[in-house]
């Protein structure tokens, strides 16, 4: 767990005061190297005759290992560490999003347009025609992103204050990746009823509510009540961003291994929102054969500790993750890390496929893997197959947007699912590229096509 | 109440075919002339041989008023209309305000660092240190407008859906004014109890709140509620942004005209959010003869119909109006257009003083005041003295965000008051210009100033 490679989430950037003489700066980047620190950009801030001022950028691999960058620069003869900036932390000061104004406000003609008195015009043709809040305000194109703070990333309860950096990044990655105005709701809430009727009392200026990190089982009510009582589309990115990608990635690793979702065995472990959503989806695209495990093994029919979603998906068979995995086609964990070991992987079927999803660090480093196993998928963007629900939210939204459909349906997820694994061409496709890049701009329009050509088979789109 | 002069709210934009003959494009202009139409810009788009196209701008009076001038254009010979925008709808499409990506998110890296795996680390922090929320979030900088639409403009309750465009509006001169993030949270409750419960659940993202367009008696309830419950400043701009901006404009119109506060009677017409916080500011100013009237009269000690709020103002005396009026020195409306006559104002004391602020029509027309009166005031942008909270609102969030102050008390709205007062230097300061125009660009931060100031003399500021 350890061994992480160096990324850019502990990004430094020394400031370094460094004599002109020959073998200086080679003397720092020797140390950073021989520590395990991955060079950035290295800029030349100031020359005098006898030194030099650069700022050297370092990627480490966590917190402890910047300290040991850091500690064995300043151990070095004749250098001078003038200042150690923590980028991630630089880079969140003040926040990553903000409101801008889309029309200028320079003159008292603008003001009243814009404003009193002319606004009153656009309420009143809004009171008379509520259909209009959809022409004449942000509402089409305004996203909540409701969190209640209780399973925040993979760290668990934090609240709703420690949550926000999360939602404010999400907001961003609406906006990059498909132009969607995503605003962040924290809740100083965690009772499912509240929510709901916090959720339902906002909504008016929302085209669709986001929900994110709420804890299983709560998410699942939350997001059926809001579902039921809401007529804007409403989606738990955790369940369904992340079983369309995982589905979009299973569909392409399939075709590799030349077998059929419907005949491989699948475990996927980790019971949770998104466990539970993966294995909905799985169901409803064919497969047969899904055996789900939680922190005490196998979900079976002869357990008593079941939540209702978890019975859905019991099976006869019972025992560990480990029994589960002898003989199974497919891996699917959206648990914790470590959890598996080469042994347990050694114990699968031939052409053995492993999504090791938990964030930041999978159940497994791709490091390990044993040789029958043929693809190999992470949540993490420095290995390759990144299974990243940034594929699927962002066009899922903009494509239920855009036909103003008033609700997400599991037929989308699955024209989702199709949509994006389609986008790796199979003179393309291999082992290390069964799913496009998350920077691929034929994305969000693949799947917000799907979405909305959904939408309009089903009858719902209202736009 | 007909006879408005033209202004940008009915702001329409013509595309004519005109002839390329001598007095076609005179015809045009003389026809919009002839009835009361004002020309704006006059764009030509395009010119063939024989005509010419041209976007032909026009402010008119009204919705009447702008059909009329359109029928007039039409009925020219030779002319031909090819499509009219109305300007302040088109303004309104999609939407006045966007969210905005503070950092570019053009990379793997960028990803890694705003989103996961980096972003767990400041979420991390927040969590072992709370107040870290400030300084990693844009909490610090964003403030909630809250509205339940029960109290729109002048408009009455239309409801959460048709408020929006005010609250957007309002979003856009956060931004503009004072670099504050503003966004609008338009509820569909009109319930005091749940209007608390709900802003109180979704304040962790805010580090302040503006509520807007609540009707009065319930705005009181909510607000004080939520000044006790929440530990940001929240502020009900109708009653205290209102009350700021009267005050300041009525220290310098008493300064024209010779009296003081303590000695001068007031009549306040309208007791609701508004004219109840202007009451209760004046007489912390220094006001000691306030009789307010409702749309019953006087509010008299011998009535048996008042609400808390409006007994603290109860006066021996009673009757209608027309009888407070008697002699008063000071005239506030924040009532109903109309409701002031000539002769209401002849019976007036010398050198009166009248501030008609009801919106967007005044309680009497400027062009309708009699001799007596000294100075006049509106909240109209087309009249000279616009007493527009757009003076204070900013400013006043700008200076509790930056201390970081908890709440916002009245020696601030008192501060603020002042500070924007003095912006009229004594040589400038004439019956015409007893208040800084909204764009002059030092009122942010003089009230910012003042407000900052009073929270640290008041031992309140928190950064």
């Amino acid at each position: 767990m350890t061994n992480l490679t160096p990324n850019s989430s502990f990004s430094l950037t020394l400031r370094l005061q460094i004599p002109n003489r020959v073998g200086m700066l080679a003397s720092v980047t020797q140390a950073i190297a021989a520590n395990g620190g991955l060079l950035g950009q290295i800029d030349l801030i100031e020359q005098s005759r006898k030194e030099s001022t650069r700022d050297i950028t370092v990627d480490a691999a966590s917190t402890e290992h910047a300290e040991t960058i850091v500690q064995a620069v300043k151990a070095l003869p004749h250098i001078q560490i003038v200042n150690v900036y923590d980028r991630t932390f630089n880079l969140h000061r003040g926040g990553k999003i903000s409101i801008a104004s889309r029309i200028p406000l320079r003159s008292v003609s603008d003001l009243a347009m814009a404003y009193t008195p002319g606004v009153g015009r656009i309420c009143t043709a809004i009171a008379q025609n509520p259909e209009e809040v959809y022409n004449l305000t942000i509402k089409k194109n305004t996203v909540a992103i409701v969190t209640d703070g209780s399973a925040v990333l993979g760290l668990g309860n934090l609240g709703p204050d420690a949550a926000l950096p999360v939602m404010e990044g999400k907001a961003m990655l609406f906006k990059e990746f498909a132009g969607i105005d995503a605003f962040p709701i924290c809740l100083a809430t965690q009772d499912t009823d509240e929510i709901v009727r916090t959720v339902k009392n906002i909504a008016p200026v929302f085209g669709g509510v986001n929900l994110e990190d709420i804890a299983a089982p709560r998410c699942f009510e939350i997001e059926a009540r809001l579902r039921r009582e809401l007529n804007i589309p409403v989606f738990h990115d955790d369940q369904h961003g992340t079983a369309i990608v995982t589905l979009a990635a299973l569909f392409n690793a399939l075709k590799l291994v030349n077998k059929s979702l419907a005949e491989v065995r699948i475990v996927i472990n980790g019971a949770g929102a998104a466990g539970v959503a993966i294995a909905r989806l799985l169901r409803k695209a064919g497969a047969e054969k899904i055996w789900m495990c939680d922190s005490k093994g196998i979900l079976s029919l002869s357990r008593t500790d079941l939540t209702e979603e978890k019975r859905e998906f019991a099976v006869k068979a019972q025992g560990t993750l480990a029994g589960a995995l002898q003989g199974a086609d497919v891996f699917i964990g959206v648990s914790v890390p470590g959890v598996l070991t080469p042994e347990m992987l050694q114990a699968m079927a031939k052409d053995a496929i492993v999504f090791a999803m938990a964030n930041p660090i999978p159940e497994i480093q791709p490091e390990l893997v044993t040789k029958n196993v043929a693809v190999m998928a992470t949540g993490r963007s420095d290995y390759p197959n990144q299974i990243n629900n940034v594929l699927a939210f962002p066009g899922v939204f903009r494509g239920a947007l855009d036909c103003q459909a008033p609700t997400i349906t599991a037929t989308m997820y699955l024209e989702a699912a199709s949509a994006i694994a389609s986008l790796v061409k199979p003179a393309d496709l291999d082992r290390e590229h069964i799913i496009p890049s998350v920077f691929d701009d034929r994305v969000v329009t693949a799947v917000s096509a799907a979405v909305q050509q959904a939408a309009r088979l089903e009858g719902i789109a209202q736009s």
